[in-house]
């Protein structure tokens, strides 16, 4: 490493902390879309964008877009680097912004380093990715996208304020938001950069990691019926123990995503009735949110689910039912950009890691524009979310690296 | 079965009947202690000890008591027979209640067969053993077997009246309640009827069965520390799910507890945090009762739980706790009195079954003071404490002979 990837992490570094002021008071970062906090980030972020070169815009949708041309050139297509400004609840300080953040800091060194492209690059500030203000996010990337949902703008917050009432006080046009849709040829492609939220990285000692997909999900909710009954009078055999069948279910189906490769099964909700210390638990439901790189291996996992419930809570004399209530298809990164990010992160750490994101992320939305590539930065624990969230300001500046040398090579 | 048989169960079904509209309005039956309803059963309660050829007094701790003393003997030595009168809030109209309505029968039945003791016999019908009105139960037996904490007399009901003035208010003396302990010489022993509240002597096509023991109780609180994270970014292999923990425990735990014999271990309550359907469960909160009619059962598993809890949580990266809230040892019954019932529900039923009371009673307080023996009556589906409830009249009037033919046989 020498000083200058040095240089490049710290302003990051710097640049997130004085933004990380632009929040609700009280532990880490709150910061909402449309609100006091986004106004004073999105004027610290025009900054960034000018500094790198930038002429800005606010569009329809809410979206703080910067955009340079190439010199003299005036290219008609465009490349997106992005991510969002808003955080979760009492989150961290690099969930989404540290992605604008870096987009902004790789286009200015791609353009100190001589970078001349042929075509324009924009830098985009989504307003609202979390979607914790209002019950519905990614507006900003599915109205470029073409994919917007305009029912969504009469949604309302937990004050009664409408999105579209939000937005229009924020500078957007709600009217206008199906009319930004871009056309798929005029976009070369989208690139991201966000925090792993996942030990992968960490356990693998790399700064920076490359996306393969964004990991479909499906979330089904598990109800399983037995008979309740007095705990000291009913004996153990022949108990329809709906709590005894729930247990089984989840112990034995994390074993058997355990063995599959890049799946994840999760228990994440139980609630039991009569819940009583002295009553056998009658009725148990539990949510089972299935997520996978692969469509094929998620249906296929959500299927022997289905029949194993229904096989085990029979063993026991119950009955269960399983019902998924969201489905989510998983959207593969673009393998030419993924060739791209590996040789410029080989160059910069060394040895590469390919690896799903499980999460999903503006890139999910923009992949139905453009073609989309991801690009991953190690954080410490794991953890995201918290106030105690943390990238490292060495491993923001080798993600300015490689990100700026795929610019370059495009 | 003759014809007499079913009079006396057919009397028994009439009483329950009538009894059962000293409750409160709803479904089933409501009747709580030092109430208004309370006082309607107690006086037709005396109307069965009456026609028992009884007099009737209010002890200072609320039970109604009907002594008779025989022909013209007056013997010293007294036999109790007893239960509640009070149920849970909709309840059904033979716990508790039933047991009194068949020692009334019973006990008439006993002399109008000619029956002359050289003791007295006294019918009990206890105020309170489900513990609903007020954060206690059990004062009437335990006042009588000198155990009563007297403590509890100022426990308050939800409208703030405490134990003290609700029992003064009825009749009682709560300044009186440690006074009436008895002395154990004085009493020859306590019987006691109840439905069984469980599946046994239906499954097992019996009327009734004999009570081996009352099932000694702890309760325990298992707390489960894992670690939380993304439901899609951390991978499954060094998950630390505290549900998953959980689900092996409960899973394991229960086939140990069914191989062994008659021990119940149930986890009737479950908790966890976060608690969303897209983060792993950092924290699991779950209850094990364990019961056993053997203490040191009771003791070996709830060892080796204590033992197996730690070694799962650690084997999957968390800590696990698991603190005993409650301990009540079990009660034998007494051999001699198990005799006397075998031989007479031998006569009325061609054959015998014992079985331990997984469930506290009256008779667990009066153990302290006296030999004890419990019948139990089959119930339909095995199910209590509901407005579904059910005894028939058949089985009812074979519990009257039996128990009958047991005190003529003292």
């Amino acid at each position: 490493m020498n000083g200058q990837i040095q240089d490049w992490g710290e302003m990051a570094q710097m640049r997130l902390s004085e933004i990380s002021a632009c929040s609700l008071p009280g532990e880490g970062v709150t910061r909402l879309p449309f609100t006091d906090e986004h106004r004073q980030a999105n004027k610290i972020i025009a900054g960034w964008m000018q500094t790198a070169g930038m002429d800005i815009t606010l569009d329809a949708a809410g979206t703080l877009v910067g955009r340079r041309q190439t010199g003299g050139k005036r290219g008609t297509k465009t490349f997106i680097l992005g991510s969002h400004q808003d955080s979760v609840r009492n989150g961290g300080r690099y969930d989404g912004i540290m992605g604008v953040a870096l987009a902004c800091l790789a286009v200015e060194k791609a353009f100190t380093d001589g970078c001349g492209p042929d075509f324009a690059i924009e830098v985009h500030a989504y307003a609202d990715e979390e979607g914790v203000r209002f019950p519905t996010a990614l507006l900003g990337p599915r109205a470029l996208a073409g994919s917007a949902d305009i029912a969504v703008l009469d949604f309302a917050d937990e004050n009664g304020v409408t999105l579209r009432a939000a937005l229009d006080a924020f500078g957007g046009d709600a009217d206008a938001v199906l009319s930004i849709a871009r056309e798929s040829e005029d976009v070369i492609g989208y690139l991201e950069a966000h925090i792993e939220q996942g030990p992968v990285l960490e356990n693998d000692n790399l700064p920076v990691g490359i996306v393969t997909s964004v990991c479909g999900i499906e979330r089904n909710t598990i109800r399983i019926n037995g008979k309740t009954g007095h705990a000291g009078t009913v004996p153990m055999r022949g108990r329809r123990d709906a709590l005894v069948v729930a247990s089984q279910i989840i112990s034995e189906l994390t074993v058997r995503a355990e063995a599959l490769d890049e799946l994840r099964a999760t228990f994440g909700t139980l609630t039991l009735l009569p819940g009583a210390v002295n009553q056998i638990p009658e009725t148990v439901t539990l949510s089972l949110e299935i997520r996978s790189p692969s469509d094929a291996d998620r249906r296929a996992f959500s299927a022997m689910a289905h029949a194993f419930t229904a096989e085990t809570a029979s063993a026991c004399g119950c009955t269960a039912a399983m019902q998924q209530n969201y489905v989510q298809p998983a959207q593969d990164c673009h393998a030419p950009f993924m060739d791209k990010l590996e040789k410029a992160s080989l160059v910069h750490q060394g040895r590469n890691r390919l690896l799903p994101s499980g999460a999903t992320h503006d890139a999910s939305a923009m992949a139905v524009l453009c073609p989309m590539a991801m690009l991953f930065v190690r954080c410490r624990d794991g953890v995201s979310h918290v106030p105690e969230e943390h990238a490292s300001a060495t491993d923001m500046g080798i993600a300015i690296r490689v990100m700026s040398q795929f610019l370059k090579s495009l």
